[in-house]
């Protein structure tokens, strides 16, 4: 892997990547303010400009994507209500159970393996709140991308029968939007109706959007309003967050149209490993990932071991899948690279 | 439905089952004290007896099946950590949610179809706990017989391989025993057996036993002691208890070899409706339950009508299935009777 | 102590109180049915009987004085809002904090030395909710009588002030009435007017009452409904029940006079130790409760074993403080005897 | 408020500090990584260095002095335990409830009115733990600067009988060290002295040391490790948040002796308000922070507008008392007027 100023390329996620100059310059500038008295004007206007992409009227700037989802679940749900959730969501699989653990709130577990859980099961998880056995259904997530089915892209209109049925049984609807700009880039929708579905989305300006930390909880102003509560009561009240929402305004503004290059990348790659012979799984709606499957018996450390060693470093395969994320400090030029290291260390196993 | 002094049959549930004069003679002589000071002699007797048919230490006396899942959850697992529970067990689907609602306990749900969860499911269900973005799972429960399966009794060979597993990847195992002895009793096995192979067993006294309220939570002395404890929290330390505890004495004293009549009065039941037509469900190693599917399109609420005019009380159908359980207030010659009401319920829709 | 079948008087709680043969006959002969379906005749009665009794519109059998306290906290509040309870109250000090523990609800913590709090302190308590550093009080929780201070009675007029400010400040009232009528005897007043003046009333039948188990959570129709889900999720849902509910209708019907003789008796072994030189409180309102001083330095397990010696159990000593309770199953003629003991016991340190 | 470039001066807290230019400079060049793959340089050293200060093993960057608080909580205490706590500290102030609301951990609340609790009141609060009815203590913690008795710095020589204690009766110590480099600077003593007594500490580097974000968690190898487990569940973990330790690696090598100049003013500015005749608490060890009373009757709001058109901020007032904080925003020269404003707007009322 010669010629380039790093000794690996990292394809293990997009949240990697890190803030360029025009970041870090405005993270330096930043005027900021105290955000714990709402007071960090860099901060609003970052809070202001998310709440629009989305069309929502509000926005909150939290920590992390896994904090946004926690405080969606609980500014939502009350004690011992339960939410609707994906069986390879990232919410269920890869937040601590959070939900469960800080909130009380019970999972009801729906097949996801298409990305999104079907109108049936949906329907059957709103059990009759009336009876004392069971557990009230007070809220609907959905993941656009989603993740573990491959990155893959939801349309609005794929999404809207879940969200109408939701309404119609008394839940609310929350978006798990981490990469929902993956979504509206690769489906060329205007990311404000997917906005316009739900009642909270939570975006991340850290993963393709490049930002260091952060990302935006959306909703209307009395939910952000109950949001702040339980974001300080978690503890990511932070004081002059602007130094953050700067490099969070420079990704939203400029970092958006951007994310169609990951996909080009993603694609090419995936055209690369697919002609060598290795075992891709099909996803329709593609974006910036790409998952494939390793033979049989491959003892998964050492495939890892394998990749580094070709410059190249990999996710930890869940099972016998490897996942693959391009992103903005992958250079178009490194993809071909990229997969050629990829094929040796399958060639190797 | 003539010359029964009733004017209907309950067949939704053993639950339904009214205290005997023996049992009422016991309770209306018990001698008693103040439990929550440890000095019923009759709990105490109780929790001895129960403890000693499964084969463990000790066992605490509870209010309810529920109660008792809720304490093995609380007093096995922290907060945040992970129980693995079946799809379509009761702890997870019939109990409010009081795992995540009260504990905080995330339930790592796996599919339990044929009453059991697959050993490579539960593997699945072990993540690295180490990775933060992981539940660490803490608990297997297991359920016997499993209620939604049908009623189906599994053998202590095969939860073994289940328990082997836990143990190895460092988790406790709890078995929802509400109807054990309906196993036992099926599969000519000891209860102990079933007690031998995990850490907690819940033990129902007012389902085909037949005692008005009660559970046991039986373990090792040092769990039932935490277990005090939480049952305390929850509000299930009761006072003069052995007014209670002398009917659970009569019921695990006399009533669990007459579980074979309820089995052998479901396995009649069972011929004459499918003799009928009715559409059962196979149940293996089944109990003193039957499952049959309505004719696809029945609205539930009218059937239930239709049978309570024939003098039979069904549950509630879950989606199309009707299940139906026999137990010691049902008379062996009521059987033709019900069956007769049933059919005549189906050919009526 | 000779010429009584026993071989010492409890005087370390009414809770040890056993029930009558009238008790006994009415578990034994109980009509019952699943009240877990709502089903049971005498539960229900029950119910009916003890809501009336405090001017209520609805009340719920409970297992035990905490988990009708449990259930109000889990009722009235959400998960993060504060419940203002005093220093020296029941819930705050001897339910094992399930208030937080299981609810996630914040105890405000006042001074209630004597028996009640001060409005000054309520409203101390009572932060602005809409800054995000403070927990929101919710509700405001009364003891009557108060045990911690000598099982002090507080009048209607005194309690009103309270209620009233708490009603203006946003926030329910529940009452912990585990001997209200305790205090609704001593003070001659009707119990209804305690529960006109709060949300919810705990009263329970097995201590001065003389029931083996139970109590009741009144409070208007919806605060029940939703109790009654979190009863089911606690475990607190039991089947035929009715054989404890028989034996409080009989404590509700004909028991509650009766505590005035409780009251006299605590009134004369005051008198009695008071005349030998015991260091008694002061109770202004008292009922059935005495509390006195041991001599500086006494070890607490030595008195406790000096008076078992002399055949009368008193409560273990809270630091240097020693609670007597009296109740119907210590008859007027022992009254005398157990001073003798009491004060040969002191002597004896 | 004449000649300098500020509309106002803001002493309502030291977390309104705004980062300097070193500090904006450096987290320009920081070199970063992935913190949640524990990858971040910049947060390693960070860490590394705050592990040292206070001489603890190891140490973990979270984004405020309430997340450090809570992850202590969530990591000493199990659900149901209980932390001792002052009543008048900022944990059980001005945290939202978040041992309570998220971690179900119950204060055991006691008088903290000199900065400390006494060793009695600790005592009190470690009851019996067999005992079903009480919670069992498993935290102590103890804030340093305390906050609410006015700043007021303990020495280590102070808090040494408490821990002491609290380690006898099992329990371990959280030092809420939000600020306790005043405590080391005004007393003279090394940091390392207090991170010795306890088993964790909290520092924040956003307040008198200037930081934008974030504080610093301080334990042994174990519990660092545990922590990092519930900060990720919490939405804590940040991915390039070497962005935010490069400005804390500054705070910590050279903000640290300056807090010296903030007490030096707070002196000051104490001296010439008590000239004045303003109602000042008594304050030993003081560091920086001033309280005063206003005069009886006065309405808060009116005090602070008045203070804001004279170009102060002050805090609102809880009750009858004003706060003032110096810190590294506020110039030594501006002390004088900030005294002339501040009696004006006494005056004025």
């Amino acid at each position: 892997m010669e010629g380039w100023d790093v000794s690996v390329w990292d394809l293990r996620s997009d949240t990697v990547t890190k803030p360029c100059d025009e970041m870090r310059r405005a993270m330096a500038e930043a005027v900021v303010g105290d955000d714990v008295y709402e007071e960090d004007p860099t901060v609003r206007e970052l809070e202001a400009l998310g709440a629009r992409l989305l069309g929502k009227e509000a926005a909150l700037f939290v920590a992390s994507g896994t904090m946004g989802n926690l405080i969606a679940l609980l500014t939502h749900c009350g004690r011992g209500q339960g939410a609707v959730v994906g069986a390879r969501s990232h919410i269920y699989n890869y937040e601590g159970g959070g939900m469960a653990a800080l909130g009380g709130v019970m999972p009801l577990v729906v097949d996801d393996g298409t990305g999104l859980p079907s109108t049936e099961d949906l329907l059957g998880a709103c059990r009759d709140a009336s009876n004392v056995h069971f557990v009230e259904a007070r809220l609907l997530c959905l993941e656009n991308t989603h993740n573990a089915s491959g990155g893959r892209a939801a349309s609005p209109e794929a999404m809207e029968p879940l969200c109408a049925l939701a309404r119609e049984k008394g839940l609310s609807v929350h978006l798990d939007g981490a990469r929902v700009f993956n979504a509206a880039v690769a489906l060329g929708v205007d990311a404000c109706r997917y906005g316009a579905l739900v009642d909270s989305v939570q975006i991340c300006l850290s993963k393709g959007l490049g930002a260091p930390v952060g990302s935006l909880l959306c909703g209307d102003g009395t939910f952000v309003r109950e949001a702040r509560k339980w974001r300080k009561r978690l503890g990511g009240g932070m004081r002059q967050a602007g130094v953050l929402a700067a490099a969070g305004l420079v990704a939203l503004r400029s970092r958006i149209d951007r994310l169609a290059e990951d996909h080009e990348k993603a694609r090419r790659l995936s055209l690369l490993l697919r002609r060598e012979g290795l075992d891709l799984l099909d996803i329709p709606d593609a974006t910036n990932m790409i998952y494939f499957r390793l033979p049989r018996g491959t003892e998964p450390h050492r495939f890892v071991d394998l990749c580094r060693n070709e410059g190249v470093l990999v996710g930890f395969p869940a099972r016998d899948l490897v996942r693959l994320v391009t992103h903005l400090d992958l250079p178009e030029e490194a993809v071909d690279d990229v997969a050629r290291s990829l094929v040796k260390a399958v060639r190797a196993l």
